[in-house]
């Protein structure tokens, strides 16, 4: 087998066998498949796309050239959860509590954020003493034991992927749904989870602009882990505007106890409860509705809030911040923007709005950047809320008072204030499944 | 500016500046853009092509990547010639002293054959003594005395152009007109001349299969050319059939001497004569039927023989095997074959016979290879003619009469014999010249 002849076959619009996409990956892993050949490849693949079944095999072997978690030693069925990627997205701290306090079993492995969106590992170590690293018996008993745990990742999951992603980012392949989509799955497969629930964000702060793309990302994913064995579902959600009004890590674990408390901002509750009444739905707790009612319970009973003090404190960390989160560090500066005239707001750039709260020290600018957890910042004009001259829109929190300048220009540039109501936009757009898509 | 940005822009079928083209093809013959990057690019080339402008700039600037040859010395309008390859196509042999004996001046700079196809310079070493490395002053003054000189390469030419072939090689994307196009043209750039006639070949022994694709070929070489302000004409012309009876180094040598003194095949004289009168053209000796008249007469009256024949001893070689054909070395194995059956040549394939003739030790199989300039075939029956059961096919000259049943085997695999006349095929197809495509 020549990867020449893979090259050929691909430009010309034909589907590799499986024997032939094992070659590819397994090659390339191993570095016997030249990068240029396999860039080559991977433009190909941009133009001429690839079927599900080939998308699913690569994704397969992907999460098959490092480690595949085996999560066997946990009773029951575990469920996973996978965010595209938005500004104020912090469901991931709202629907594990939720789910274990219904019996659902989270074992769950996050990244760190870097540009304009933020990585749950580092909202979870705002919290003073949690320990994101954990062994792999820790981890294990920590989800016997309260039913979830939330680590940073760990091991050398989907090698494959990485190499790929490496080259992707240099050769402007990355934005190819099938690269997406088995980029991501891979590591799901890997991380070992029965179910998966997927949370394709779309809209102006996604990668994914329309949602005719996000449709076919989620689609393309639900057939990956469908073929490949595990129960998989997708949410489209909004990302034109942030998620909830909190942006920066620990004014984000803050909303999320707020959410956990019963008190949190509307559209960031009813996300956090159809991702976890869905995940409860996957791993056979009952119907959507039901799942639905069970997840609302664990909210109004407590019980889902304290199952997350459980967890923090299994993980080394101190829940009293979580019981009053006016304990958290506070920034030293703090500064209101305020309207400079009446009407609506009409439009909000999630990335704009990302990219404030990172100049403020709530993300890194590279890989090797410090973050600051009481950065950041709270929007309380959103979109399609009246607002009158003077009213406060957002108010910034930095230890770098240089910043706010800047910051406060770049929030302004990145909210609209017009004359008329502009017309609501739903928070869930549709819901994939198996073979089937309900748009909302 | 970032290459990364440049793959994206042409993946999206837009179209790169002066600017952007000049820092790719500059990038990567520095080593600053790497073949992974180029790959990319050239693979979304071969998707979404170039303008005849943005060709015409990549072609100059990958000519100018080395030695810029200066004719200038020489005095008249120089004229190049180039053949996409053919099986038997010796007509550089025919066309340069026809040229010369007219009056135009041909500074030509020719290759080794590889595969099925031979090359001009393995058939002039079958020349006793014939040197085809000559200094530029020798080269030069060879012109200047003779009106033509024929040599191998020599000098670094269009270096982006052999860097860049050779990861084309690799990665699937030979077969894009615009990278054929700018790879030869670059090469005819740098080697100086004033004028390009291009020969490109169609059909079953070509690279261009069909004739659409072959025009399309012939007319973005003729825009680069005139672009970078070469006069430049090209013939679309047949490669479904050897052109000619003779293939093997000598053997075209004589079969060349043959056209020279009028008594060639027909195929092979008509060809020649429309190639040169072309370059006659070109040149400005004339309109097409005046020049045609001209090259018709340098063989009528001996005079394109006797160039020749003073250019080969002007460069070290014997003019006696010239006059007498029969003095070139003979092939120690001489075999016939035999149709086995009454009918008409219905097809040959025509790089199936090439491969005969390598088989039998007149080409290279690899570059390091040695070549029999005795060996190879003479065909006595082509395409459309009748045959009877025991007439001879061919003869195969050989030094290894082991190879013998081989090269049989595969020539009767090349020729199919059938009942009934086939269809005449024109010689010539079309004539493209600058915003001008004459289909004959």
């Amino acid at each position: 087998m020549r990867m020449y002849d893979l090259i050929a076959k691909k430009k010309h619009g034909e589907i590799l066998t499986d024997e032939e996409i094992a070659y590819m990956i397994g090659g390339y892993v191993k570095g016997e498949i030249a990068d240029y050949q396999m860039s080559a490849m991977l433009m190909a693949i941009w133009f001429k796309g690839m079927t599900d079944h080939e998308i699913t095999k690569m994704t397969e072997i992907m999460a098959e050239s490092g480690d595949m978690i085996d999560l066997s030693p946990i009773e029951g069925k575990k469920v996973d959860k996978h965010s595209t990627g938005g500004v104020g997205d912090k469901t991931t701290l709202i629907v594990a509590p939720i789910v274990a306090a219904c019996g659902g079993k989270v074992a769950k492995m996050s990244g760190r954020g870097l540009g304009h969106t933020g990585g749950t590992v580092d909202k979870l170590e705002a919290i003073p003493g949690y320990r994101t690293v954990l062994s792999r018996e820790e981890f294990f008993n920590t989800v016997k034991k309260c039913g979830a745990s939330l680590i940073g990742q760990s091991g050398n999951l989907a090698p494959a992927d990485k190499k790929l992603y490496a080259l992707r980012d240099v050769t402007a392949t990355v934005d190819s749904i099938p690269l997406i989509a088995s980029s991501i799955m891979s590591k799901k497969l890997a991380a070992g989870s029965d179910c998966i629930l997927l949370d394709v964000k779309t809209g102006s702060g996604a990668f994914m602009k329309t949602l005719d793309d996000s449709i076919k990302l989620a689609q393309t994913m639900v057939a990956i882990g469908e073929g490949a064995g595990r129960r998989t579902v997708a949410l489209i959600t909004d990302m034109d505007t942030p998620l909830g009004c909190g942006i920066g890590n620990s004014i984000e674990v803050a909303e999320s106890m707020d959410v956990l408390k019963g008190v949190g901002p509307v559209d960031l509750t009813e996300v956090s409860l159809q991702l976890a009444a869905n995940m409860l739905y996957l791993v056979g707790k009952g119907t959507l509705e039901e799942c639905r009612a069970m997840a609302e319970k664990s909210i109004t009973d407590g019980s889902a809030f304290e199952n997350f003090c459980t967890m923090v404190k299994e993980q080394g960390g101190d829940d009293s911040v979580l019981r009053d989160t006016k304990k958290f560090s506070q920034a030293p500066y703090v500064h209101e923007v305020k309207a400079d005239r009446d009407g609506f707001i009409t439009h909000m750039d999630a990335e704009k709005i990302g990219i404030t709260s990172v100049i403020l020290g709530a993300g890194r600018e590279t890989k090797e950047s410090d973050i600051d957890f009481s950065a950041g910042l709270i929007i309380h004009k959103k979109y399609g809320e009246a607002v009158s001259k003077g009213d406060s829109l957002v108010t910034l929190y930095t230890s770098r008072q240089d910043k706010l300048p800047d910051a406060e220009k770049l929030y302004r540039e990145a909210v609209e204030i017009g004359a008329t109501e502009p017309k609501k936009v739903p928070l869930i757009f549709a819901r994939v499944e198996k073979d089937s898509v309900e748009k909302f």
